[in-house]
C-alpha cells in the first residue's frame, strides 16, 4: 500500500479554505469527518471525502485541516492502515492513547487567536457540534457551518450520489407492516407529548417503511428522510424509484386510505425547508422529536424550545428487538451462512497446502458460496481475509499489494458476513492450516475463554451491555493480554451490520439495556502485531435465562448462538478449560453437527458434512 | 418516632419568600437542597436546613416549598422513614418510580405563569442550578439566587457553624509538605494554563494543607475554602484556628518565606468577594479552575470566558493516589482496625448467646475497642450494626425503636470503621453465632465468590473500577440473585471515608482510571427483604501486578486487601468455590494469622489472638 500523495489537494483545500467563493469568510481551520448526511458508518463513495482529501479509507476517522498541518484522528483498528495509507502530509492522532489530544484541545493548541474553523452542517452531528463548538468558543475561537462541502468543491471527479432501485420487504421477513410500525411510533410520540418525528439515519427509514436499498455496499439502505406528524407521513427521496409499480403498491400510494397513513413523497433534498416550513407553523409546546446524532443543520432548522433530542429514537430501539418472524430470519440466515462456511473451510483444508490461495482468492470463495444460498443479496461487509502479521490489523482488507498466501505455518483470521433477504449475519473463525505454536494456541484458548464468558453469562434483565465486557476480557488480562476493540455490537434483520442501541463495549456509551430479541456480536480477540491476529465472534440472540433464584421475578437474560461454524478444536489447549467451558465448547459443537449438518445434507453437500463431523469432534478433556 | 410539625414554620417560611427584606422580588417557590456550600456527603447541624424545614433527616433529599405546597424528593432508602418524620403537610415525591415528576416538572406543573424559583446559591452546586434552570426558563419561569438563605432567617435556634481546633499532620503522615502538594498543583495549573485554582470541597482543603478538623461527625474536615493562585495562597477559614501556636508554625505563618508561600489568611466569608476581586483582575486567556460541582455562587463569581470546569480536580485526583508514606499509614491503620475487630467478634461469640447483646451494644463495644488503639480520632461513618431482618436495610442504623438483640439464630452484619491519624478504615463482616442455614451459606459464598473475583483481578494500567463491578456480581448472577448497590468507593487517608474520583460501580459515571496507590473498596452484597443482609468488605490497595505478558509493556494492575479481619469460614460453603478461591481465602487468613496475631500478641490480646488463630484455620476442600 503506497500512500496518497495529497500536497496538491491540500494547497487546492487550504486556497478554497480562503476563497470568498465559498466561506464568508476565511476559515483557518476546515474539519472533514467521516460521515454522510445520515451519520452513516458505512457510505457511499460520493461520501468518502476523508478518503479522498487523505488516502486513508478505513471506517472511522476524521480529518482537520488548518493553514499549516494535515491532521487524522482515528482509533486502535486502524492505527497501522492509516500510517500506510497516508502521505507525510499527515500527523495521525491514536484516539485513546493516553497522550493523544482531543480534536478541540488540538485546534486550540495549533490555532493563531479568533481562528474560524468551518465544517460542513450536514455532515457534523449536533452533539458533537455542540461540544467541538464549546470548547472552541471558551479559546476564542469558532465553529461555523460551511454551506458548500469544501471537499466537494476540489473534488473534480466526485461519483454521483447513487439512486438504486428498492426492495419491498413482505410481512413474512418483517413480522409487522410498515403502517403499523406508524402506528407504535405515533404512540411513542403521543407518550412524551411530541407532535413530530424526523427520521435521519438511513436504516431507520428503511427498517420503518419496510423498504431496502442498494445505494451504500454492504448496507441495504436507500437516501431518503421522513418527517413523522401525528397525520401526516413525509418522505424524502429522490429518482424514479417511486414509479416502481411494486413500491408503489407496498405504500400504497395509489390507494385511498386513510389520511394519517398517505404518504407525501418529496425530493431528498427538500428536507430543510420543508422541516424550516413545519417548524414555522408550530406553536408554544408544540415539540419535534430528533436524534441528538442528527445533522447539525437539522437540528438548528428546529428552533431550540421546539426541539426534543435523544440519544436513540423509539425507531432504533423498536428496530433492535426482533420479533418472532424476524428472529426465525436471522436463524435461517445463520443457518445458510454456516453452510457456506462449511464448504470454504473444506475447501481451504484441501487447497491451503498447495500454496495457491491467496487472501483474496479465499475472500472471494467465501462470497461464491455464500451466493449459492437461497435469498443473497450481498455481503454485508468487506470481508476481512488475513493471514500471519495481516491478522493483526484489526480492519484489514485484502488488496493486491498485502495480498499474501494462506500456508500451513499461519494462523488464518475470516471476518465476514452476508445480507440474505432474511437476515444479516457476521462471523469470525481463526484457523490453523498445519500445527499451531504452544504460544497461538495459548492465545487462542484465552480468547475463546472471554468468548464463553460472554456467550454464557446469565445477567438480571435491565443490565447494559457495557457491564459484560470485561467478562470476555478476564482470562486475557490473567496473562497480561487484553485488545483494543470493543467485545460486541448490535446487528440489524437484513439491516445494517452495526446498530444500536446495544453492544458489549468497555467504552461508556448510552447504550441501553439489554431485552429478549435484541442480537449483538460476541467477539473478543488478540493481536500480536507482526504476527498474527485471533478473533472469535458469533452472532448472539439475547434470550430468557432460567435461574435458581430469578431475581426476585425480575428475570434474568443470557445468549443464544444464531453463527453455528465450529470453533477449530486444534487451535484450543483443552487444559486451560475448566470443566465447563469444556462442555460448552462440547454442546454447541454438537448443536453445529445437527443444525447445520442437516441442511447440509438436505443440500447434498456431503464433502462439507464430512468436515463439519470430524471438526466437532468432542474435546477429550486432558487432565 | 412521631412526624414533625411543621405548619408554622411553612407559615413563616412563606412569609420571608415573599418579603423584601429578603428576596428583590418575592419567590413563588423556594428549593431546600440538602448539602452544605461545599457539597459534602456528610454536614454540619447547622447545614441541616433540609431536615428543620421538614423533620427528615435522612441523607439525601430535596425540599420544594410553594404558596400552596411543600414537597419531599427521595430515593427509596427513605421513603418509609421520611413517611414517618414529616407531617401532612409535607407530599413525599418517590424519586426512582416511574410517576415520580422531576423536581423541575413538578415545579412546572404547579407554579403561575412566570413565577421566581428561590435557592440559595452558596448550597446549589452549578450544574445542578443549570439543569433546573434551563427548564425551568423553557417553561417561562425563572430560578433565582437568594442571598440571604431563608431557612436561616427563620431558624431561631439554628446551631452555630463548628469552628474547632485543627490537627497538624507532620510529613511522616503526609508523605508530602504542603509546600510541595502547592507545587505540583500549579504545576498542574501551568498545565491546563490556568492562573488560579479555587479550592471548594471539604477534604481537598484539608488534604492540601496537611491539617485535619473535626466540624463535621465523621469526616476530620474544617470548614474553609482557599484560592491558589500562581504566586499566591489565600486560605478562607473563621475563628481563632489560626492562633494555634501549632498551626501557625505548621503553616509558616511567622516565617518569612518566599512570597510565593506566604499564606494570606482571610474570614471563611469573604470568599465570594475575594474571587471576584481576583476576577475582576483577569485579563483575556487567564483562567480560573474550579470544579463542575461547586456552588453556583461561586462558580457565577467567575465570568463565563474565564471559567475552566472539570469534574475531577487535580487536587481530587492526587489525593487519590496515597503516597508511601500514606500507604503505610493506612496498613497501620487497618492492623489496628483488626485488633479491635478480633476483640470485638471474640466477645460477642461469648456474649451473643446469652441474648444481652443489642445492636447499639455491640456497636458501641465496637467503638470501645477501636478507641483503645493508638491514634483513635472518631468513628469514619455511623456504625451499621444489624442482625436479622435489619441486615437487608442497605443503610442501616440502629436506634432504640428498632434496635435488635443478637441470637444464635440469626446473621449478623457488622459495617464500620474508624478515623486513625494514619488512616481511615471501612469493613464490612457477616457473621453467624449458632448455625447457619444452607441457603444463608450459599448466599453468603457466592458474596463472597464476587469479593475475591474484585479482589483477585487482574487488569491492565487505564482501566476504569466500572468496568470491575460485574465481576463481584457474576456468581450471584449465575443463580438469579443480585444486590443494588455499586462495588466499591474510594476511601480517603484520614480524611472522608467516601471519596472520588475512583470507585467499582455499575452505574456509569465519569470515574477515573485506576491507579497504583489508589484505595477504594470492595464490598459486594447480598440482602433478602424481611430476612437477612450480606456484604463483605475489605479496603483495598491498587498495587502493580505480575502476569506472564504484562501488557506489552502498558504494565497491569490488582488489590492487595489492607483490611485483615477473617472471613467466617462457617458461613462458607467450601463445594461452591474453585480451587483458585479456595487458595485465595487460606492465602488471606494465613495473612490475617501472621499480621494481625503478631500485633495481638505486642498488645497482649490473648483471647483474641486464640480466637483468629481459630478463625483462620485452612480450609480443607470437600470434593
Amino acid at each position: 500500500m503506497s500512500p496518497k500523495i495529497t500536497t496538491e489537494l491540500l494547497k487546492q483545500l487550504r486556497q478554497v479554505m480562503k476563497s470568498p467563493k465559498y466561506v464568508q469568510e476565511p476559515v483557518q481551520a476546515y474539519i472533514v469527518p467521516s460521515g454522510d448526511a445520515h451519520q452513516s458508518e458505512y457510505i457511499a463513495p460520493c461520501d468518502c471525502r476523508r478518503a479522498f482529501i487523505s488516502g486513508f479509507d478505513g471506517s472511522a476517522g476524521t480529518a482537520i485541516v488548518t493553514e499549516q498541518y494535515a491532521a487524522m484522528w482515528t482509533d486502535g483498528r486502524y492505527f497501522l492502515q492509516a500510517a500506510h495509507q497516508m502521505d507525510s502530509n499527515w500527523t495521525l492522532m491514536k484516539m485513546g492513547l493516553k497522550d493523544t489530544p482531543t480534536q478541540e484541545d488540538w485546534l486550540v493548541s495549533v490555532l493563531p487567536e479568533g481562528s474560524k474553523v468551518g465544517v460542513d452542517p450536514f455532515i457534523i452531528p449536533a452533539d458533537q457540534w455542540k461540544r467541538m463548538s464549546k470548547v472552541l468558543r471558551s479559546a476564542g475561537h469558532d465553529l461555523v457551518p460551511v454551506k458548500e462541502n469544501l471537499i466537494d468543491t476540489i473534488w473534480t471527479d466526485c461519483p454521483q450520489r447513487p439512486c438504486k432501485p428498492l426492495i419491498t420487504l413482505d410481512l413474512s421477513y418483517t413480522g409487522v407492516s410498515w403502517r403499523d410500525k406508524i402506528v407504535a411510533l405515533r404512540s411513542k410520540m403521543a407518550e412524551r407529548k411530541v407532535l413530530w418525528f424526523v427520521v435521519t439515519a438511513l436504516d431507520e427509514v428503511a427498517w420503518l417503511f419496510n423498504l431496502r436499498g442498494s445505494d451504500v455496499e454492504y448496507n441495504p439502505v436507500f437516501f431518503a428522510y421522513a418527517i413523522i406528524g401525528m397525520n401526516t407521513i413525509r418522505l424524502f427521496i429522490d429518482g424514479d424509484r417511486m414509479m416502481d409499480p411494486a413500491v408503489r403498491e407496498h405504500l400504497e400510494l395509489d390507494s385511498t386510505l386513510e389520511p394519517e397513513f398517505k404518504i407525501q413523497v418529496l425530493p431528498y433534498g427538500s428536507i430543510l425547508s420543508e422541516l424550516q416550513a413545519v417548524c414555522a407553523g408550530l406553536s408554544p409546546k408544540e415539540k419535534v422529536w430528533l436524534s441528538d446524532k442528527a445533522s447539525y443543520a437539522l437540528t438548528e432548522a428546529i428552533p431550540k424550545a421546539y426541539r426534543y433530542l435523544t440519544p436513540y429514537t423509539p425507531i432504533c430501539i423498536a428496530k433492535a428487538v426482533k420479533n418472532p418472524l424476524e428472529r426465525e430470519g436471522m436463524r435461517r440466515a445463520h443457518i445458510k451462512d454456516a453452510v457456506a462456511l462449511c464448504e470454504l473451510f473444506n475447501w481451504l483444508e484441501k487447497e491451503v497446502p498447495k500454496g495457491t490461495v491467496t487472501e483474496i482468492i479465499a475472500a472471494d470463495k467465501a462470497e461464491e458460496f455464500r451466493s449459492q444460498q437461497q435469498d443473497f443479496v450481498e455481503l454485508s461487509f468487506a470481508t476481512i481475509s488475513s493471514t500471519g502479521p495481516n491478522g493483526a490489523i484489526i480492519h484489514y482488507k485484502p488488496v493486491p499489494e498485502t495480498n499474501r498466501t494462506l500456508s500451513v505455518n499461519e494462523i488464518y483470521l475470516l471476518d465476514s458476513g452476508a445480507q440474505y433477504k432474511d437476515g444479516t449475519t457476521d462471523v469470525t473463525r481463526t484457523m490453523h492450516f498445519g500445527t499451531p505454536s504452544a504460544y497461538e494456541k495459548e492465545c487462542f484458548t484465552y480468547v475463546l475463554k472471554g468468548h464463553i464468558a460472554v456467550s454464557a453469562a446469565i445477567f438480571p434483565n435491565g443490565t447494559k451491555g457495557h457491564l459484560l465486557d470485561s467478562f470476555a476480557r478476564s482470562a486475557l488480562w490473567d496473562c497480561g493480554l487484553d485488545y483494543l476493540h470493543g467485545t460486541g455490537h448490535g446487528v440489524g434483520s437484513f439491516l445494517n451490520v452495526h446498530e444500536g442501541p446495544c453492544g458489549i463495549s468497555y467504552k461508556t456509551f448510552a447504550d441501553e439495556p439489554l431485552e429478549a430479541g435484541m442480537i449483538v456480536s460476541d467477539e473478543p480477540g488478540y493481536y500480536e502485531d507482526g504476527s498474527f491476529g485471533i478473533r472469535i465472534e458469533n452472532v448472539v440472540l439475547v434470550i430468557p435465562a432460567e435461574t435458581k433464584y430469578n431475581f426476585k421475578n425480575r428475570g434474568s437474560l443470557t445468549f443464544e448462538p444464531l453463527t453455528l461454524v465450529p470453533i477449530q478444536t486444534k487451535m484450543i489447549d483443552v487444559n486451560l478449560l475448566t470443566q465447563k467451558e469444556c462442555n460448552w465448547v462440547n454442546d454447541y459443537h454438537q448443536k453445529c453437527r445437527e443444525v447445520i449438518g442437516a441442511e447440509l445434507e438436505r443440500q447434498g453437500r456431503h464433502e462439507a458434512l464430512q468436515w463439519l463431523i470430524r471438526e466437532t469432534e468432542p474435546l477429550g478433556r486432558v487432565q
